[in-house]
C-alpha cells in the first residue's frame, strides 16, 4: 500500500470527533488505533530549536551569506540527524510534547522585502532566486531521499509575509501579479518543484482580501493548482483565530475554522480548531473535507515511518546530537557566512603579536551568536573568545550598551573602551544589534515598534562611541553585527576594515577570529542590500517592490547584494553566458562564490556555485 | 602639614556654597582654588565594579567560606591596585565620573541575620567574628600602608541592616544592647579598632527610632564615642532623602539634609543635600558643623593623595588591570571558596574517564559567576565550561529554567535531561539560585517581595526535575549554587556528594572543576547555617537573634556553620585552648581551616586560621 493508502485506511476507521482532533497541532492519542498523541509544532531553522541541547548553526540570514548550496545541504542533514536522533529516543520514553517531533516548522522563506523587518534574520535575504535554491538544498537536507522521510520541512510564512510585526495579525497586503509571482512567490515555487516539501504554513496577513491560512486564491489555486503542492496545509500558530480576532471576516472562531478548512487549510497551530466540531455540527464544513485533511495529515505520518517497523532513521543513534562531526560543519558554516567589504592598507589579517582593543556591546555576547528559533549548545564561542584563542595580547572592554543610555546610577562605560583604545595598535569594534533588538516579540530598542526596528542606524550610544573611538585615529576593524541591513556609510569611510558578522552561531567567534588572523580566507557575499540611510527606504507598509532590493533599488547602496571579498585575489572569465574561469592570483587559499546574473531587464540573480580555489589554480564552472 | 591642617586651610579659603557643594557625592570642581570634581561613589565588593573590564573574584560570601585571613588581605590588595590603576588612567584623562573614583563603598560588614535577606550573599555571613576579622584583612588591603592612602574603604550599613528590601527605606529595628553590641556592631568595633576604614556608610533603616544616617545615638555616642571612629560618615544612597520620604520624621528635604548633618553625616549619597543651603540660610545648621563634615572629607583626599606629587600610588600601571597574576589569584581564591559538604561512596573526585551528565540552570549560567555590585570580567568559566576542560565525555542538559515554568509555548527542557541523565555514569546537576532571585532590586523568582527571596526551599521547577533524576538511581554530585542557605535536607541524604557553591567569580567553573576532577582538595566551610526548611525561621522582621545563626538556633541544621570537608583526613590535637596540632593523615595536600571556638555561654567563634598541609605533614598553629 501506498503510504496515502494507508493513510486512507486507518482515517476511515475514525470517528468524526477523532478525525477532528487530529486536525490541531497538539493531535492527542487514538488508543483504540494504535495512534499515539504527537505534536506537530517543532522548530529547526538553524539546528534543532527549543529541544535541549543541540548544534546550534550560525542563524539562517548568516547561512544565505555563504551562497554554498552543498553547504546548505550538509548543515540541514545534520539538523535532521539530530532532529530525528532525539526524536528516536522520546519516541521510546514516550514523550510527545512540543518540539520534540519531526515535522518541522522551517524554513522560513519570505522574502527579506524591508530591512525593518524584526524577523528578516530568519530568512535568505532579499533574492527569490538565492532563496528558493538555499531552500531547496536545506528541505532535501531535511527530508533525506529513503523510503521514509527523515523529518518534514514546512516553508514558511506563504505568502507575502514581512512585518510590519506589530499588526501582522490583521494586516492586508494588496498586491499585483508581478510582484506576487516574480517576489513573493518564486521561492516557493521553486523549492515545491524540486525539493517536494511536506508543508506549507499560511501566513498571518491577508493578501488581496483573503487572510492566507484560509485563502481558496493563495492556497487552491495557486498553490496546488499553479504550484503543483502536493502536500499538507498548515496555518501559523493563532493565524485561524486571528481571522475573527484581528481580519474580523468572520465573527466567530467556528467561522473562522470552517473558512480556513473549507479552503484547504489541513492543519491548525493554535486553538480555533477547538471549534470545528461546532463548525461541523452547524453543517458548514463537509465530512468529505475533513477526509481529505485528516489523511493528507497521516500520509505524512506513514511517509515519516511513524507506524512503521523498518524506517531507516530510526536508527540513527543519540550520539549524532551534538557531535564533533557537526561542531566542526558549523566551524565551517560560520566561517563562509562572514562577509569581508572593505580591507585596506593591510590591515587583515591581523598581526599576531599586536595589541588588540576588543571593544563593543555585541564582543562577548552569547545572544548575538544564537539569532532566534535556537537551540541551546553545550559550546558557545563569543567574538572575544574566539579572538582570545589566537592572542594573549587583548584588551576587552564593553563601551557601552547595545542601545540604552547609562542612567545616574549606570557606570560610564565608554570612558574605559577610550583607555584600552588609547593603549592598543588596532581596534576591533564589535558593534551592531542583537536578536531582542530585531525579532518577533516586542523588543528593547525600539520598544513601541514590535519586533521590528524603526530605523537602520546604529544606536545613538554606540555612535557616540563610535565617534570617541575613530578621533583616536588608531587602525579600526568594525564587525557589524546584525541580522539584517545597517547604515554602514561612515565605517566604509572610515574603518580599515569592515567586517558584516550575521548571527553566527554557537562558534561564531571561532569562525570570527579564524578569519581575523588569516586562519581562513573570508568568502561569504552580502544576502541582502546595505542601504544608506532610512531615507532610501520605501514606506514599511508598502509591499511594492520598487525601489527595493538590488534589482529595483534606483539609489547607490553603501555595499551591494552579493559584496564581499576574499584575502586573495580572484579574476572571473566569463567565456559564455554559462561558463566562467576563475582565475586564484592571490597569497591564499579560498572559497570563492560565484554569481550568474541575467537581465529581465533589471538585473537579477540566475545561479551561483560556491568552489574551493588554491593560491595559483584556476577552475572553470559552468552553469 | 597634616592631612587634616591641609584640609583645614583649604576648606578655609571655600566659600559656603562651595563648602556645601563638596558634600555631595558628585561634589563640583572649585576651580579658582585648583580642586577638580570628584565622584565619592565608587564599589568594589568583590573586585573593581561598575568601572569596566576588571578582575571578578568570588561575591563576598563566598570569600568568607574561604575561611582565610591573608588571602582576603591578597585579594583586596588585588583590587585596590586595579581601582588605582585605573583612576590614575582617568586622572590623567580628566574622567571624574560615578566608580570612576577611589573612595569604595566596600565592604558591607552586615550580619546575615536571616537566609531570606536578598543581600546577604554581599556580606562574610553570619558570624560576627568572621565578619570583623576579613573585613579587617579586606580594609587593610584596600587602603594599603603607605604614607597615603591606596583607596579609601567604607563600612556598611551601619547598622542592624538585613532587610526586609521592600521595606528598608522607612524601616525600623527596635534592638537590645546586647543583640547590638554582640552581633550587630562587633565587626564594626573590631575592624575600627583594627584597620582604621576611611568611612562608615550610614544605613537606610532606623535604629530605636533614629534614621542611621540621622542618627545622634547611632553616629556620635556609639561610633565616635565608644567605637572610636575617626574617619568620615556617608549616608547610603538616597537614605537622607529617606527621613522625609519613608520615615516621615522630617517634612522636608531641607529638615532632612539638616538633621543628618547636625547628627553627623558628613557626605550624602542621593539628593537630599541639595537643600543643605536652604537649611543653612534658615539657620538650622552651624558652619562650624560644616567646616568639620568638609575637613573630614577633604583629609581624606589629602590622604589619598589627590593633591600630592609623591603619592606612590600614582605609580600603579594599567597593566596591573585584569592581569595574570590576579587571574591566578582569583583561581585560588574560587577554589577555597567552594564547600564540599558530603561526599560518600568515593563519588569525589570524579573518574576522569566517566561519562558525566551535566545537568541545570546554574551549569552553564554566567550570572552565578558574578553575584552582584561586580564589575565584568575578561573572560568567564561557566561550572559547565570548567567541566569540559577536564573531559570530553560530557553531556549537557539545561534541564529547566530557575523558577519559570514553561508555557504551552516553551520547551518541556526536563525531558532531554532525562535523557542525557540516562546515558551516564554520573549526574553532576548545577542547581539553586541565581543572583537575579537574591539581590537589591525586585528579583524574578519572587516578584512581589523585593530582593528577598520567599523560602530556602529550592524552586518547584527544580525540585521537580531533581525527584526525577534521582528515581533514575544514578550516582549524583549536587552542586547548589546560591549566595546564602537553601534546604538540602534531601540532597544531604540522597545524593552521594554535595558541593556549596557560592557565587564564584569569573573563573569559579574553572575552580569548581578543578575539585570535582581532584586537581585541588576542597577548603571551604560554611559562614552560615544551612536550615532544613522556612520552619526553622523566625519572622523575618524581628531583629532578636532569638533562635538565629548557629549561637543562637535551638534546632537541627542540615549543615552547620564552620562545616566543609577536605579531600583528605584531617585531624585536631588540641594541646591547650590556644595551641592545636593537625595531621593529614590522608593522600591529599590540602588547605585547611582551624576554627577556635569559646563558649560564652554559648558556642562562638574566636579566631580561625587556615594552612597549607600535605599529606603526611603535621603542623601546629597557635592562637
Amino acid at each position: 500500500m501506498t503510504f496515502k493508502e494507508q493513510a486512507q485506511a486507518l482515517v476511515a476507521q475514525m470517528t468524526i470527533e477523532e478525525k477532528l482532533s487530529q486536525m490541531k497541532h497538539d493531535a492527542p492519542a487514538i488508543e483504540r488505533l494504535g495512534i499515539p498523541a504527537y505534536n506537530w509544532w517543532n522548530e529547526c531553522l538553524h539546528g534543532l530549536a527549543r529541544n535541549g541541547t543541540a548544534t546550534v548553526f550560525p542563524q539562517a540570514i548568516g547561512m544565505a551569506a555563504t551562497f554554498n548550496k552543498r553547504r546548505m545541504f550538509e548543515v540541514a542533514s545534520a539538523i535532521s540527524d539530530e532532529t530525528r536522533a532525539k526524536y528516536n529516543e522520546h519516541k521510546k520514553q514516550g514523550f510527545t510534547e512540543i518540539y520534540q517531533g519531526i515535522t518541522m516548522c522551517s524554513p522560513n522563506i519570505n522574502i527579506f522585502r524591508d530591512p525593518r523587518w524584526g524577523r528578516g534574520h530568519e530568512t535568505y535575504g532579499e533574492d527569490p532566486t538565492l532563496t528558493g535554491m538555499l531552500a531547496t538544498e536545506f528541505v532535501k537536507g531535511l527530508q533525506g531521499e529513503g523510503k521514509y522521510r527523515k523529518v518534514a520541512a514546512t516553508l514558511k510564512h506563504y505568502a507575502v509575509h514581512s512585518g510590519p510585526e506589530g499588526v501582522r495579525h490583521g494586516f492586508n497586503v494588496d498586491i499585483d501579479d508581478k510582484d506576487l509571482y516574480e517576489t513573493y512567490l518564486n521561492a516557493f515555487a521553486y523549492c515545491i518543484k524540486n525539493a517536494n516539501p511536506a508543508a506549507i504554513m499560511g501566513a498571518y496577513n491577508a493578501v488581496n482580501g483573503e487572510p492566507c491560512s484560509a485563502s481558496n486564491t493563495m492556497l487552491n489555486e495557486i498553490l496546488r493548482g499553479k504550484l503543483g503542492f502536493e502536500g499538507f496545509v498548515e496555518s501559523d500558530a493563532g493565524a485561524v483565530d486571528d481571522i475573527n480576532e484581528h481580519h474580523k471576516i468572520t465573527k466567530t472562531y467556528a467561522e473562522s475554522a470552517a473558512l480556513a478548512v473549507n479552503n484547504g487549510c489541513d492543519l491548525c497551530l493554535g486553538w480555533a480548531f477547538d471549534y470545528l466540531m461546532e463548525a461541523y455540527e452547524k453543517g458548514w464544513i463537509a465530512e468529505e473535507r475533513i477526509d481529505e485533511a485528516v489523511t493528507r495529515l497521516f500520509e505524512e505520518r506513514f511517509r515519516l515511518g511513524m507506524f512503521a517497523n523498518d524506517c531507516e532513521y530510526d536508527k540513527i543513534p543519540y550520539d549524532v546530537v551534538d557531535c564533533e562531526a557537526h561542531a566542526a560543519l558549523n566551524l565551517q558554516m560560520a566561517r563562509e557566512s562572514i562577509v569581508l567589504l572593505k580591507n585596506e592598507n593591510n590591515i587583515l589579517p591581523l598581526r599576531r603579536d599586536a595589541k588588540i582593543a576588543v571593544i563593543g556591546p555585541a564582543a562577548d555576547d552569547r545572544m548575538i551568536l544564537i539569532g532566534n528559533y535556537n537551540g541551546r549548545a553545550s559550546k558557545y564561542v563569543t567574538l572575544l573568545e574566539g579572538i582570545q584563542s589566537y592572542s594573549k595580547n587583548v584588551l576587552f572592554e564593553q563601551g557601552c550598551d547595545y542601545w540604552k543610555e547609562p542612567n545616574v546610577w549606570q557606570e560610564r562605560k565608554n570612558n574605559e573602551a577610550l583607555i584600552v583604545a588609547q593603549r592598543s595598535d588596532v581596534i576591533v569594534m564589535c558593534m551592531g544589534l542583537n536578536p531582542n533588538m530585531e525579532g518577533e516579540g516586542d523588543d528593547d530598542y525600539s520598544d513601541s515598534f514590535s519586533g521590528d526596528k524603526r530605523s537602520i542606524e546604529l544606536p545613538k550610544v554606540q555612535k557616540e562611541l563610535y565617534q570617541k573611538l575613530k578621533k583616536l585615529g588608531k587602525p579600526i576593524v568594525f564587525v557589524n553585527v546584525s541580522g539584517s541591513c545597517l547604515a554602514l556609510g561612515e565605517q566604509k569611510q572610515d574603518c580599515d576594515a569592515v567586517i558584516q558578522c550575521f548571527y553566527p552561531g554557537a562558534l561564531g567567534g571561532q569562525a570570527l577570529a579564524d578569519i581575523l588572523f588569516g586562519e581562513c580566507s573570508p568568502s561569504g557575499r552580502l544576502p541582502v542590500t546595505f542601504y544608506a540611510s532610512d531615507d532610501d527606504l520605501p514606506d514599511f507598509e508598502d509591499y511594492s517592490m520598487k525601489n527595493r532590493t538590488y534589482k529595483f533599488f534606483t539609489g547607490m547602496p553603501v555595499f551591494s547584494f552579493g559584496e564581499g571579498l576574499t584575502y586573495s585575489d580572484i579574476v572571473e572569465e566569463w567565456t559564455d553566458d554559462n561558463t566562467v574561469k576563475i582565475t586564484n592570483n592571490g597569497d591564499y587559499d579560498t572559497m570563492y562564490s560565484v554569481l550568474q546574473y541575467e537581465y529581465i531587464p533589471h538585473k537579477s540573480l540566475k545561479n551561483f556555485e560556491k568552489i574551493f580555489i588554491k593560491a595559483g589554480e584556476s577552475k572553470t564552472v559552468r552553469f
